[in-house]
């Protein structure tokens, strides 16, 4: 089968935002095997939606638009639609119940009318709840075509295409497609390629790489008639990988996040966290809350930004801070350690650093980060120099830090 | 005059990258007035490639394509563009020679043979040079069409079309584009889109909404002769939003940040900030470190995610605790003023709430958040229902947290 995409939005002609809803449904369809020919961008006019939508459905089974649901005037995808379907708009009880929800939910009470329109679903529709927001996705089959209407925003586009539009579309694949992860960790993406180049280029089963920010995922795929034959094609494959790359595998679920591994290996050992974070200030210990239910074992954190919080909150020795400075392997130690006694966890990590864009020097560049991690009266140090923004370096320094914790209890 | 874009990569239709190409292409298209109604990816492939620039010619003035134009047999752009054109392929002598000294100028003797193919150009075509690859770009004047075919990778792209395509195209326009953003934030987007309504149908001067988390955007747009005449017909547009949205106007600077702006007042008015979070753990925090030079503002922060660390480290009573709950307009008082007292700063900032998707009652949702913040002797609680998952109402609490300390010092 094959699948295009239409993104709606004058925003995206004129360069206000780029297009990541593409590209994360591109993914989409190729992982459930859609051939994909044609990406289009159309700004939010009538006219010339219904010409693209009109010359998608001649040449592609599926068509799923982003874009253009929401309350203005501007927003035209379900009407156009609509129009050129020559079905009509009908108000949708559910989902007018839902926007009424979500505001009172929201203590406003002054709701602006035009919200209700992106209640009206075109007739004959499945509707796809929005959990993020108001305006609901439409799933329309019309005449053995398939289009899909998404909301633009991508947080709301991709939860809900993940959760309602995915599930549905699996059920219309020709075959049906298994595929696996495995997440790699401390091992760079050109490396990864290089290791697997004689396996990447089979046709059934596939294997591609992925780089995140710290890991490097593969994904197998194979595609069969059922399930069973599906996941036995993609054994060898699997077996084979995972020989390659051991002492580099994070994990095989393709959902669980660092901090939920982390979080979990506490649990099982029943042991508590505190954190002590200096460059990445604070972020580390929002990372772990990220998990819910966290409170069992994380007790609480210190963003010791100044040199005098690190004395204070840490006891870390003002002598300490003079001879070897803030980013320092001492410092780094002082702060796990004071941390750990201070809180009275069993695992305390720290971080110090030098996020950038300033404060660099010579003997200690802007990238140079310590990460400490206190457990079972030992102190583990490990230095870093990472590469990039500000931004980068802390979430490079939150990944290690982590990893540092899972590496120490595993 | 009207362009439009054709974006040309395999790699784009299966999600291995993001188009960020397309995004810059259009924001230099909108700067140099150009209306652009259309962007289209297609693969390498020269029956569908043709197509599209087909279409994208009998519609509009200039056709911009990326991509295609590197050494492998797969790289069709040029091939395709001739044929369409009925126009030959010949070797540029010039073009050639740079190719040559290219890999002889990186100690490359060994060179494919098809590298030379990039060598070959559009009979009658103007060549542009490539300074950071092989692959020169072409601009084909054509029956009163433009069609400019550029390198795929963005920094070879970039440079050529800035260095390059650019200037060649100035000398096309009919006029040239301003626009200005006006930032609300305290408001939604539905609220704006309404209050503005009359003002959106504009031609010229337009007017568009974007919304973001936690804001809504406003982005005024004017075309004229020359760029004075421009930002000359914007100010009564200006004025007259500046008049309808007192009290919510965030910033006319499109690039800072709600931290920026917060950190920036504080500096101005040399106070200090430290900050107590327990439904955000340490994100409040992360986020005001986002701003570089922050040291001289922000001392430290506390992360008191269990009830044991707001008491020990903020002296939080226990009696408030037990009587109103952790989550409570007292004991969000009592966080930032604890906050204060043990920090010494001027400004503290506290947040408690149910972030989900656990925990929620009927008495006190998830979604419940408390931010107070304490500055001169006076503590200030505001309550939310926030909507969403875990993230979103943390990322909600952040923005309203940030919000609350402008609003205050403001």
């Amino acid at each position: 089968m094959t699948a295009e995409l239409i993104s709606v939005g004058t925003e995206l002609l004129l360069g206000n935002i780029v297009n990541t809803n593409a590209r994360y449904l591109a993914t989409q369809c190729a992982e459930l095997g859609f051939s994909a020919f044609n990406q289009t961008v159309v700004g939010d006019n009538e006219p010339r939606l219904a010409d693209a939508l009109q010359t998608a459905l001649e040449r592609s089974d599926i068509v799923i638009l982003t874009g253009g649901l929401g309350p203005t005037r501007d927003d035209l995808t379900k009407e156009t639609t609509a129009g050129l379907l020559k079905r009509n708009l009908v108000r949708d009880e559910r989902s007018f119940q839902r926007i009424k929800s979500y505001f009172s939910g929201r203590n406003i009470k002054d709701i602006a009318c035009n919200n209700y329109k992106q209640a009206d679903i075109i007739e004959g529709s499945i509707v796809l709840d929005n959990d993020d927001g108001t305006a609901p996705g439409l799933i329309v089959e019309h005449e053995g075509k398939i289009i899909i209407l998404l909301p633009g925003p991508p947080k709301e586009m991709t939860e809900m295409f993940r959760n309602k539009a995915y599930p549905y579309l699996v059920g219309k694949t020709d075959g049906t497609i298994f595929s696996s992860v495995i997440r790699l960790i401390g091992i760079g993406e050109s490396k990864v390629a290089e290791m697997v180049d004689d396996l990447i280029n089979g046709k059934n089963p596939t294997m591609a790489t992925y780089a995140k920010e710290g890991e490097v995922m593969l994904r197998l795929t194979a595609k069969a008639t059922t399930r069973e034959d599906a996941m036995d094609m993609l054994k060898p494959l699997q077996e084979e990988t995972r020989k390659r790359f051991t002492g580099y595998i994070l994990t095989e679920n393709p959902d669980e996040s660092l901090e939920e591994i982390v979080v979990g290996l506490l649990k099982k050992a029943g042991l508590s966290l505190s954190s002590a974070e200096s460059c990445t200030g604070g972020l580390l210990a929002g990372r772990i809350i990220n998990v819910s239910g966290v409170s069992e074992i994380f007790k609480e954190g210190f963003v010791t930004y100044s040199n005098e919080a690190k004395v204070k909150r840490l006891g870390v020795p003002t002598a300490t801070l003079e001879e070897f400075g803030a980013v320092s392997v001492e410092t780094a130690k002082a702060m796990a350690q004071g941390c750990a006694r201070a809180t009275g966890t069993d695992v305390a990590i720290a971080t110090t650093g030098i996020a950038g864009p300033d404060g660099g020097t010579i003997h200690k560049p802007v990238g140079l980060v310590y990460i400490a991690c206190s457990f079972g009266g030992n102190t583990v140090v490990e230095e870093y120099f990472f590469k990039g923004s500000r931004d980068r370096v802390r979430e490079q320094t939150i990944i290690r830090a982590l990893d540092l914790i899972r590496k120490i209890l595993g």
